[in-house]
């Protein structure tokens, strides 16, 4: 089965608000077997909406919608469909009940506008809404769905969780969208390709190869859409990942959801080794992604964000003549810095930025993009040093990655012989 | 003008990458006059391709595309554009010389899938790509415009910025788009717009508001879109945003841009003082948050994320007592991280988290979601607690604007009489 995504809202036109329930509905989709073909954004205007359906429904056969569903005058996609569908608005009092146990568990008072959320199309079918106060709406004719849900993501993702998937499984046939990632770090996208060109010739028919770069890392993915039996389709799959792993096992840093905070969580496990980071340049990122996997607390003991010099001496133990000496960022001061936070924080292992991300304090000597990263434990200390380019974010998100994976290959080293 | 995008790429559908390309780029669009009507996501398909732009090329007269100009076997946007447009491939000795160049400087051989990059569409105008290998390539006929850039974000950037908008400057007719976004916090979206309708009724016609709510915040946005004197129009929106501000004081946090870090740093900046944090349960990503500030290494001093009970203990003082009595997840134990990390510091300001993120180690009595955040200085500290919900990386953003929203109250102190 194939569907289209609509996703509600001016905001999304204009820059204000980045579309992320597509995303995620389309990954839940490709799960369930059901092929996502294209994603719509368009504007809280219900010509354009009613335009939207009326151009998708006659080859479509499942339409998900997001968006312009709460109780406010911008709020104008259940009028829309009501009256796209010819149907009217009634009362739903299991609504209406949902709605008075919101707002009291809340201890807040029901408005006017969050009773008029209980006034849905007659003909479909109610989707609730545990997190929030507009449901969802299910309508089917003639073999074809569209499905309403709030724009709000986690009110979205519960109402797909608890409803629209299991309503939707069993709808796919049969059919089977199989995707697996290989993360790749250190090597350009260009040359990736003439080194694994002979393995991607040699693919089987079903399997599809893309390409995804970002700053430092290339993911490829491995496509396999078919009917068939699963697990064989599976196999085919991990027998090909196989052969790609002897090709390039220098460049392959992890697999699927595992990319490399997860990987480095899991060796750390298995080791039973504790980390910590002192933070310049990246100024707290490196911490939140390695605590954003949930079990880093069996592993992380904390870190220091030492943005001012004094920091990186008071906490971190940093000597004031190696900053006088060699500057803030400079791999004398990573390295020491590793060697404070292991002293400070008792980890075992070690991770040490400075650098400067921008767009100010750049000099002819230091430019912005200048980075200098340190990973160790108490036997050795590994410094390296980068120039990435002139914007902040990026810089932060390379030096991050490469800080990352600095620490892998160390570890790595922990499980060979 | 209105104009369409178009976002290439399988992975926008799987959600293995979220569409940050097409916010950005109606943002600055709708800056320039111009507005989006519609983003579609499509797949690398020739035919799906081909079909958008049959669909879209009757009715609009800008068409920006992104993706799929890569050097490997799924890029396919080149050659299906040049097939759509009745063209050819050209060899574009301006393109090889930058790649050449490209290469050069990045001291990296230039293999034959790279050079292939310098064939174009003999009848478009290239588009220069600084910082990658694949151009731009503008296409126009009959007063109609397509613009072809690759998907990786800062590559599309550079080039909308350096060449696409200055070629599309002067094409908006003297229309203009007008934003304006006012922060709120603390307030349920129905509340506030039963508080503030009567304002709204009263808000000239060519005015439109918006509400867009997530955890915690509801930002009201302003919209303009009408020809006429540009300065005349921004007076009213300033003139309307003066009454809103006088009816809902409490509730407004900031304006446009000038989120909650942004108006901490200019407090902080003003009152000439310095902040440092103390992270738990947000694992960095407060301070994060505030280092996404470009200016913020004037103000911040830096911080610890101690996730672990023993540096609690060790680098911001909090007694073993105190953890012991009262757990790491109590009021007393931010109490004393906001005081040692005054201390350790030496910064005027200090911000503490403690909570259970989930999705595992919560308890009967500390369920997940349970939040605690202190925040003060050497004269006062105040202490706040939260319960928030089951999601990590919700509680992990909720718990960071709560914190900083609490900054911002006792900051805003500072300039009151």
């Amino acid at each position: 089965m194939q569907a289209e995504i609509i996703t509600i809202g001016d905001e999304l036109l204009i820059g204000q608000t980045i579309d992320t329930n597509s995303a995620w509905i389309g990954e839940r989709l490709s799960l369930a077997g059901i092929k996502v073909v294209q994603v719509r954004s368009i504007p809280d205007d219900p010509d354009r909406i009613q335009q939207a359906l009326r151009d998708l429904m006659p080859a479509t056969r499942l339409v998900l919608i997001t968006g312009g569903l709460g109780p406010t005058n911008d709020d104008i996609t259940r009028n829309t469909l009501c009256t796209y569908f010819g149907d009217e608005l009634v009362l739903n009092q299991e609504v209406l009940d949902q709605l008075s146990l919101f707002f009291e568990k809340r201890g807040r008072p029901m408005n006017e506008h969050n009773r008029a959320q209980a006034m849905v199309p007659s003909r479909c079918k109610v989707l609730p809404n545990a997190l929030g106060t507009a449901p969802g709406m299910w309508f089917e004719e003639d073999g074809k769905v569209v499905v309403s849900m709030p724009g709000v993501p986690y009110e979205m993702k519960a109402i797909m969780t608890d409803h629209v998937l299991p309503r939707l499984s069993g709808r796919s046939n049969g059919y089977h969208i199989l995707h697996k990632h290989i993360h790749t770090f250190g090597i350009p996208e260009s040359e990736l390709m003439v080194k694994i060109a002979d393995w991607e010739a040699q693919l089987p028919a079903p399997m599809k190869l893309a390409y995804l770069p970002s700053p430092g890392m290339v993911k490829l993915r491995i496509t396999v859409e078919s009917t068939g039996d699963r697990a064989l389709l599976l196999a085919g799959v991990e027998e090909a990942v196989k052969e790609l792993q002897g090709l390039i096992p220098e460049y392959i840093v992890g697999y699927d959801d595992d990319n490399l905070e997860h990987g480095i969580g899991r060796m750390l496990l298995d080791a039973g080794q504790t980390l910590a980071v002192a933070e310049s340049c990246t100024g707290g990122f490196l911490a939140h992604r390695i605590t954003s996997v949930s079990v880093s607390s069996a592993y992380l003991k904390g870190g220091v964000v030492a943005y001012a010099n004094e920091i990186k001496a008071t906490l971190l133990g940093v000597k004031e003549s190696t900053l006088e000496e060699h500057g803030a960022v400079s791999g004398e001061v990573v390295k020491e810095m590793v060697e404070g936070t292991l002293q400070a924080t008792g980890a075992d292992w070690a991770i040490a930025t400075s650098g400067v991300a921008g767009p100010a304090g750049g000099s002819e000597e230091k430019p912005v993009g200048t980075v200098w990263i340190a990973v160790g434990n108490k036997e050795q200390i590994v410094v390296s040093h980068h120039l990435f380019g002139n914007d902040r974010m990026a810089n932060i998100q390379r030096s991050t990655n490469t800080a990352l994976k600095m620490l892998r290959k160390e570890l790595l080293k922990l499980f060979v012989d």
